[in-house]
């Protein structure tokens, strides 16, 4: 099904992750003076700003702490996710216990605890590391963090929401799917039935509400009581967000053997697929429209790392749990595509930006949004999956 | 020094006003259900979105009350700016007066008035419709919203602001700016000492805090102190911004005699412009860092509509008021960039995005933030100065 072997597959994904991926960011990225880890690297891996976003902090926390629990418990690994850790619980976080968005260099705080999703990366990273560790504190600030986030769930950027209560009252996409990750990665230390509840939950909400089987997109937002809203949000469409989330699904349906969820999780992803494909120049697109119209997102027509490396997993993960050949014949086209285009045999690392025609406009390594995360999650990702293609064979 | 006679060039402007950009928003814009304008416009102006942004209603408020000030005093230019005034009037502030940022097409509200910016186009419309009707109701909003301003100037975004305080205080530049606009705009009803002390203070900000003298770039934000912050808010610069900031300056010169004043506002745009400007492909960028390190707005390589209409309005006027000849170089290198990619000669008024090749990727004429505003005011502006010109000859 795909141009190279499984075996040979997970032979590249591996020595990418190995050898190229990670050692980019354990040569460039960590901040020997204050702690932490730099962010915003070109493309040779020099720091051009020195600024530290809890979501990159996190995240790099969290994937030096899974290498060292799932790939190999190396010491330098835990050093450079204990560089990280110290600084977050030192620098990030408030008085109650909120996430801060970002600081500067030496850990003071810039931007205020508005973003939820900060306090998410950060629950993962502190129980990945407590897995890695048995660090008592680091599985107490990650338990806290989780309740902090049920506790703020029905209005997560408490005063900073501008939005006017009632006239158009929406809920996004983004919080239910990363409750569901939450819940996945961190049962070992939440309560069993609640971890069940909420998967339940939020397989409902993903596949029947925000999931369009009419349009057949995924939404980014709906209306609160589930209807589609004709507004630039109710409209809007991040195909690869959607795409993210099917892996995601199609790991509690593995976790469950419930093959139907599995089965529905690869249809969605093969529709999202065929909806965001640029025909004309290949590349997944940033974002759409539902219905056509001009998104206001000036940058909508970009073909983005993380899209591309999200879907590249979606994909063969698809063809593995349901050998499905329209998973394997999507796979190698965006293989084909994102091979040739992000990855930098040069310098190491993959570009994260490309216009539409797929040339690069940046050579950027690293930013306030591109870190230490997508990239190596699908290079253990896809790695795994093609080792487990492999041995059925 | 131009392709075109200054004659000729003063027609084409006025026709372009006249019978092109001006009937496409008579014919599509006015909503006559619920009042107000759709911002939102395909290319050939049918409505692809109803919401009404306070920006864009505010600023064709101040569009048709204008060319009924200022070229003709017609019956249904004065209707058309009455349809957004009552609108506004009725549903655009808060109980305290502060003006939201967007409604639904009925005018319920959307989002909060976290936006000094929809204050400040709210009394500057105000104020013109004033101009055109002697609407005491319209003169007592536009003076108790301009001292709204001057209140809210050193925390305009009151709760909703996200930074914390005292790590990185910075100021931007957009809002002493605009202030001078609004002190110029409105000064027959605001008090004229007060008017020209800010005035003063706003010449002082621009010309020497926020243009810098050795990068030759003006930063969107400084530090309180005055001094510049390495950071991706700090390095942040929007040529055409700039560029447009150049040509109040050269009106407030004007009004002053101070000739001194125009001379620095012409270098100052020549300054931008050249750095600005896209050698490889023409255009003025949308964003840039001082520093030359990646912007984070991913859309900084595109060439926007409004941009280049202010350069042609800085340019022309620089030519008019100091006679350098690069500023007519400088003119008709954006005038054949512009005229030839922009405008829409088969459905009126003009494209307002091209990605770095000015290749068009969408062929919208409205949206969330264009709106009957750039295209008519600088076609205005520009017919104006050509016909001057032309005089002078």
């Amino acid at each position: 099904m795909f141009n190279e072997k499984p075996k040979a597959l997970a032979k590249k994904y591996k020595e990418a992750l190995l050898s190229d991926v990670i050692p980019f960011w354990e040569k460039h990225s960590v901040d020997e003076k204050y702690g932490g880890y730099f962010s915003c690297l070109d493309r040779d891996g020099t720091a051009y700003d020195t600024d530290k976003f809890i979501w990159l902090q996190a995240r790099q926390v969290w994937t030096f702490s899974m290498l060292y629990n799932r790939v190999d418990s190396k010491d330098k690994w835990l050093s450079i996710a204990e560089k990280g850790y110290q600084f977050l619980k030192e620098h990030g976080m408030d008085a109650s216990g909120n996430w801060y968005f970002s600081m500067n260099r030496r850990g003071e705080p810039l931007i205020q605890p508005y973003n939820i999703f900060s306090d998410c990366f950060a629950a993962l990273a502190f129980h990945e590391y407590y897995q890695a560790t048995g660090e008592e504190e680091a599985r107490t600030i990650a338990i806290r963090t989780y309740e902090n986030i049920l506790d703020r769930r029905d209005n997560p950027k408490g005063q900073y929401e501008k939005s006017v209560r009632g006239t158009r009252p929406l809920k996004g996409f983004a919080l239910p799917m990363m409750l569901s990750v939450l819940n996945l990665e961190m049962e070992n230390i939440l309560d069993q039935k609640k971890v069940e509840q909420s998967l339940d939950r939020c397989i409902h909400e993903v596949t029947e509400i925000f999931w369009d089987d009419k349009q057949k997109v995924m939404h980014e937002y709906v209306l609160k009581n589930g209807s589609y809203s004709d507004s630039y949000e109710g409209r809007l469409v991040n195909p690869g967000h959607g795409i993210e989330a099917m892996w995601f699904l199609m790991e509690i349906g593995r976790r469950r053997s419930d093959q139907k969820l599995i089965e529905k999780a690869t249809d969605i992803t093969l529709n999202l697929i065929e909806f965001g494909w640029d025909s004309e120049y290949g590349g997944i697109y940033y974002f759409l429209d539902a219905e056509g119209h001009p998104p206001l997102q000036l940058e909508w027509t970009q073909k983005l790392w993380w899209v591309h490396l999200e879907t590249l997993i979606a994909l063969s993960k698809g063809y593995l749990l349901t050998e499905r050949s329209e998973s394997a014949k999507w796979y190698q086209k965006v293989h084909d595509y994102s091979w040739k285009r992000f990855n930098d045999s040069d310098y190491g690392e993959w570009f994260g930006y490309l216009n539409r025609q797929g040339e690069r406009y940046t050579t950027l390594k690293g930013s306030k949004w591109k870190g230490c995360f997508h990239v190596p999650r699908a290079m253990y990702e896809c790695w795994q999956t093609f080792e487990e293609l492999a041995q059925k064979e």
